[in-house]
């Protein structure tokens, strides 16, 4: 919903899921603990100014699952209050009340490849949150797709919320892999090849089918 | 603004620009002549319908220039009564009222590498007709960047309309080339560069910036 928006990215470290395809483990799996910082919300909104100056009006919150945190409240309305527009992605396993206040909320359910189940009557109580919300508001609803399941489950996802925005994006085969040029084309290929499937089905005629932008220009690069 | 979307193309002839750069020329330049047809919208919207089936709810006018042409009105009637959302991109030089009735508006006024000149009276008169139309219909401008004289446009525009939606494409550099990965490769390079430019600049914090995605994934080539 956000793809090309020039942004900061905040992530918070602690998860409720752990899927098997995972771009961002470190922020869970305790590979990354020295990088995790406690840090309150000033601090947050000194350190993003510290690195972007006045060269960002847009953060983003993802994790892990940033809707662990009830805290966030305060960095929400400290950004707010500095003109900062927000975009948050979570999972829609958890309600926060700070999440009403973000403007590009990006829910992403994760289909059966991750390994995880997901509870419907939650991200139905979720999404109810959702809609509806002044203009200016906006959500999504967004599935990476690895395989046939995936596309099964996210045409069941669109079927019982059809009137949100709907975005599918083509898995990242290899999470490890630094030769930016190999896996470029890998994606596109992977990208060409759901593209075809999503223009075969009468089914997902209102979805968008994107790639991760990052990894076509960046590969697995981290602080990109 | 629409990137990602499953959606037809109804592509109009003719142009009242020359840009030293069009990828669709063949609309305007005499290359395509034997492909041009002059259909009524009964007829356009059957051969859609022929060609999609029932894998479509979404079409994009584009051209040449579809802001020459009033008749368009009917076919936006009856696409619009279809219940087919539409989306349309034109360069901001004509106004059409049937511009009002489509969801998704698409303004590209065309920098200094086009060889063209804006009208920014006309211009300013086609943004006023399209801000604060009723909620579901949305505009944005997106601005093709070739160089640095590009992005000082882009700039000019975003600061006259700060309130716009507002997106840079990175430029296609050969749009005669074949070879896809080639081609694939060194749009990704360029589009790492306007990344950075972007940015760098406290002028350009509210844009969007990307690449032509179909450009990525089919190069060069037509009908796709």
């Amino acid at each position: 919903m956000v793809i090309g928006q020039k942004t900061m990215f905040v992530r918070t470290a602690g998860c409720d899921y752990r899927c098997s395809w995972c771009d961002s483990s470190f922020t869970w799996d305790g590979s990354g603990a020295g990088d995790i910082s406690k840090m309150r919300a000033q601090e947050i909104w000194q350190e993003l100014r510290r690195i972007g100056g006045d060269r960002f009006s847009h953060v983003t919150l993802s994790g892990g699952n940033p809707a662990l945190l009830p805290q966030l409240s305060s960095l929400v309305s400290l950004l707010k209050e500095s003109g900062i527009r927000m975009a948050v992605e979570t999972q829609g396993s958890r309600w926060q009340d700070w999440l009403s206040d973000v403007e590009e909320v990006t829910i992403s359910p994760k289909p059966p490849s991750s390994g995880m189940e997901t509870n419907w009557v939650t991200l139905d109580s979720i999404i109810a949150n959702l809609v509806n919300r002044p203009s200016g508001y906006t959500f999504s609803l967004k599935v990476v797709i690895f395989n046939e399941e995936d596309l099964a489950y996210a045409k069941r996802v669109h079927t019982r919320y059809p009137d949100a925005a709907m975005f599918l994006q083509v898995g990242n085969p290899d999470v490890e892999r630094m030769d930016i040029q190999v896996h470029a084309s890998d994606l596109l290929k992977q990208y060409e090849e759901l593209i075809q499937r999503v223009v075969d089905s009468a089914e997902l005629n209102n979805v968008r089918v994107l790639p991760q932008l990052h990894t076509l220009v960046w590969g697995n690069k981290r602080g990109v």
